[in-house]
């Protein structure tokens, strides 16, 4: 009787423990399943292994392991357009009746009329254009219910899913692995950072704060009814190619020991990477699956690969052979083949 | 023997247990020892427990417990300088040698002679100049390693302690206190962030990437002996007054339910944290210790506490009385009083 009860207390005493430390529980599941076996999947864990390895000479204390995502085309698809033109494209169909004078403007017309050509062709003032009337006038509060409300409806053109389900799961496990091995995780996108903020917790697991992207400027305003931040029409900043390491500087205030991109705007944030101190991981999502998600790389208009997978192959990058590497693409439809 | 064997697994079993629960060993100490029973004391510790009951109607779940605090004057001494202005006459003073025309050249002169008032004299636009010529035209990790080592070795020219033993041992434990009840603590001061950033962490336990303030701008440049961040010397953002709503709002993305300040500069923090739904805790430090510490307020230059003393009053906001509240002020001295 009494032999028992102590094989049941060391049972409980062993529950304790496990519950104690973290990830125990999990040891016996592979955190990186979506990802098929080979030499990416091996370097990743070889890092992962080594800086957090007390033993090694390249060990990195838990509060230096910073490790930074861009987000489209990196945490998710980013094809045919980046998800805030297609949301700056809805919001001027949604204010279109309060702006008559956009039936006969460009940008706006060619927006309203879905005219992707010509909306392309008025350029980068064009899309500024877009930018400001769409995402600025308007309070901080207001902003967020707004892309709140439109993450919740909106349908990605080509898949007919939500935004949120056009993740990819291999990227999902991967933040998640490198938290569960002591990692501080951050988005660092061209995007607008007030757009991501919205959904990057519960979509990606990554909170607000941790969250760096592209700006417009705020002003502190006291109104009758309290104090509003509102957003003014001018660019504060644009997180983009020279602008990721600025940024990442600016927010973060540390070197990430690891990057992850898809693009030559990724280009300047690896190259700071690679530059730290000790050992880091660079790594490239290269699209080549061209049935599960779109094929594309040097000669695209949206997520150029051109000059950072020539210096991926002259520096020993990890590149990420999306057709090869990923088991499955997309969790939440793990057999969709985006239909086109 | 099975009994005594029963007894040390059951031992062992709450030990396994009290190390899995967070706090649990802590629970018979106060954690805000520093601090003298009373009604600040009191509301501190309501509020704290109050947002964390999942019971009550004002519970906040733990990514939401967002606290900010000022630097200057509410963690640590402001007086009778800005750390970051000895630190600039310090910088100027080692740099004199290679630029002889400071010797007759406002404000360096100035801050070469020790001549305070010449220095406010020359009012913003020099305190400007002086700030542009000792934190620009360098790189990022170049002025983290100048800041490092000034750190070390400077004393404050009153206490002559070391400015990282001038912090306050009572705001150290609320720091603490607010992390081990599920808070995430920034400091969001009108200082430089890359000054505060090279100590917080050891001084604070504040992490880089929970420090907001004031920036100059920078660029990302690639160099032949690879990628560099130029400090460039041209304000990027004054993190202070209204700016304070603002670089919450950018950095974190999330509105605070708890800001601690001291000063005017810290009004429209508090106001912004104040106007935020549910519960908040909105707190000013007052300098009421004219032995321990310094008493001052309304007519002070630096930390001048005027309006937000009013506003605190009007709107049931909790003030320190530095005198009345803290058993300790400097917690490295306990026993110190600042010797003018």
């Amino acid at each position: 009787m009494q032999s028992r009860l102590i094989h049941a207390m060391a049972v409980l005493f062993m529950i304790a423990f496990s519950f104690g430390g973290s990830g125990c529980a999990s040891a016996h599941r592979d955190p990186l399943a979506s990802w098929n076996a080979g030499p990416v999947k091996t370097e990743i864990v070889a890092f992962v292994e080594d800086v957090t390895d007390p033993g090694s000479v390249n060990f990195v204390p838990a509060a230096e392991r910073i490790a930074t995502f861009d987000n489209d085309g990196c945490l998710w698809a980013e094809q045919p357009a980046y998800f805030q033109l297609l949301f700056a494209i809805d919001r001027v169909k949604a204010m279109a009746p309060y702006h008559p004078e956009w039936q006969s403007q460009q940008p706006f017309k060619a927006a309203l009329d879905g005219d992707m050509r010509a909306l392309a062709k008025s350029g980068e003032r064009g899309l500024l254009e877009l930018i400001m009337a769409t995402h600025a006038e308007m309070t901080t509060d207001e902003f967020a219910e707004t892309v709140r409300l439109w993450t919740e409806t909106a349908r990605h053109p080509v898949s007919g899913l939500r935004y949120t389900e056009m993740v990819y799961q291999p990227m999902l496990e991967l933040l998640e692995y490198l938290r569960d091995n002591g990692f501080k995780t951050f988005i660092v996108s061209g995007g607008g950072i007030d757009l991501m903020r919205v959904f990057s917790e519960e979509v990606y697991g990554v909170p607000p704060e941790q969250v760096v992207g592209s700006s417009i400027k705020t002003a502190f305003v006291m109104t009758d009814g309290g104090p509003v931040i509102r957003r003014l029409a001018e660019i504060d900043f644009i997180d983009d190619k020279a602008g990721k390491p600025v940024g990442i500087h600016r927010f973060i205030g540390r070197r990430p020991i690891a990057s992850f991109g898809n693009s030559d705007g990724d280009l300047q944030m690896l190259q700071w990477t690679a530059a730290g101190e000790g050992r880091s991981l660079c790594l490239l999502v290269h699209h080549t699956d061209g049935d599960r998600e779109w094929a594309y790389d040097k000669e695209s208009h949206i997520g150029r690969l051109d000059q950072a997978l020539d210096e991926a192959a002259r520096r020993g990058w990890t590149v990420v052979d999306m057709k090869k590497d990923w088991a499955v693409v997309f969790g939440g439809a793990p057999d969709l083949v985006v239909s086109r």
